[in-house]
Order: structure tokens, then C-alpha cells, then sequence
């Protein structure tokens, strides 16, 4: 049984800054800083489909151009980012990356056009949902003892 | 179809149905059934200050009155239930629960006009990002196959 993500440690702190949107905000984890995080996965029965820990391998995979260069920027095991991929590639119609075949990046893997959709669309729903909650989440922050 | 409904492993599935919010939704992870979860977390530092698992705890004790109902109620110990609490209290300008002292219900837990007004703002914001993010939720879970 996959869990995809696990809520805290938060594979997002891994991750390159450029690969991170505003959403997500800064990648520092100082304390005293208040951040907040919006998470959406979508589950199918038991899995989770989609959600932040796919999403941040695929931008991982897209930055690094291979499952292993990938797993490692997120200190996880080529093992667990592969089948990761796999039932990544099985949920959706089509399959979000792919193995570069031949060519100088020979036995690299990389996102196709629906992967690289994926991505953009999960990114995109983060920061809306961000905007459309900006003053309730002030609001509530604003409720913390600093 | 679009609705937000809690994380998994989750602690909303141990509560009762009246103590769930409508933005909390439906209980069921039949197989099969794609489900949208949004969740927010502000983090503070290393800290979880505020996220669904205390929300959840916070709505149990509302409901059952008592950490120690509360916490069997999410199947968690008293202790975690209680060390919870006891950050969570010390990270609000103004405690979210308070021991109920004297009377009938003596050496129960409630919460205070704070506590009430975090868990409000909190399933409202939940519930504004699914209504902001309709559209493009939707689209992303056509790219699932099914």
C-alpha cells in the first residue's frame, strides 16, 4: 500500500526553489515564520491519485530529466519514486512521463504533454484556491500569538 | 460531486457524522469513487500550528465534551490528544479549548469563543478553495482514467 505523501516531514521542503509555486511559498522553515500550505489530492478508493507528493516527483523528474537524479533531490528511493511513476501513469488516460529512448539523454524518463498539463493544472488550483481564501486565511493567521 | 472530504488516513472517519461539517462531506472511501481533499496547514517553523488533525480534535471535543472522549474518538491517546491541545492553546492569542470546572459537567473540556471561531474559519476556508477551484478540479480529474 502507497502512501503517496506523508503530511509531515513535507517532501516540498526538498524541492528546488524555482520548482515551487507562490502557493507554496518559501521553502525556508524557520521558526517564527508563519507559512501556509494548501494541499489537494484526489483519491480513487484507498489511493491517492493525485496529489502533492506526485505532483512535486513530477516536477522533480522534469528538472533532473531521470527517475534516479529525481528520487535523489527528493531523498527518496528510486525504488518509491518508480512506483510512484507507475501508478501515476496507470490512473491517468495517458501517461504523465515516459522513458527518453536513444539520444544523448538515452535511459533518462520525461514528462509528456499530459504530465507536464498535470503539473500545471495542480499548480494552478493551489494558487486559486490560495487567492480565493486570501482573507479568511489572514483572518485565521492573524488569530496566532506572534 | 466536487466536495471536500477528509484526508486518509483520517481522523474524520472515526467521528460522528453530526459533528462533521458539511464541507467535511462524505464519509465513504468506496473504491472506485474519485474524491477531492483540499487541506491547509500553517505551519510555524517545525510546527503544525494549525492543520486538519487539530481542527478535527478541536470538533470532537466540541462534540463529545471531554478529551478524553475526544481522543478515543479519534481513536488517538489521551496524551497526543492532550499535548495537542496544550500547543495549540499556547499558539492562539487566546486559548481554543478551556477545562469545563464545577457544575454537572465538571473535569470535561469545551471550547472557547476561540476555539469556535478557528474551526468556522478554518471549514470556510476548505470550503472556498473546492468552490474556486470547481472548474479545474473537474478538468483534472477527466485526465484520470476511469
Amino acid at each position: 500500500m502507497l502512501r503517496v505523501v506523508a503530511d509531515r516531514p513535507n517532501p516540498y521542503r526538498r524541492m528546488p526553489a524555482r520548482s515551487r509555486t507562490s502557493a507554496a511559498a518559501d521553502p525556508s522553515s524557520a521558526r517564527g515564520k508563519l507559512q501556509m500550505r494548501f494541499r489537494m489530492r484526489i483519491t480513487d478508493g484507498g489511493t491517492i491519485a493525485v496529489g502533492p507528493g506526485k505532483i512535486a516527483l513530477l516536477e522533480a523528474v522534469e528538472h533532473n530529466g531521470s527517475i534516479t537524479a529525481a528520487a535523489k533531490s527528493l531523498d527518496m528511493s528510486y525504488r518509491r519514486a518508480w512506483l510512484l511513476l507507475d501508478e501515476l501513469n496507470r490512473s491517468l488516460r495517458q501517461p504523465a512521463v515516459e522513458s527518453a529512448k536513444g539520444g544523448p539523454r538515452g535511459g533518462g524518463c520525461e514528462l509528456t504533454e499530459m504530465g507536464r498539463e498535470l503539473v500545471t493544472l495542480y499548480r494552478r488550483i493551489e494558487q486559486q484556491a490560495t487567492d480565493a481564501c486570501r482573507d479568511d486565511i489572514r483572518k485565521l493567521m492573524s488569530m496566532l500569538a506572534r
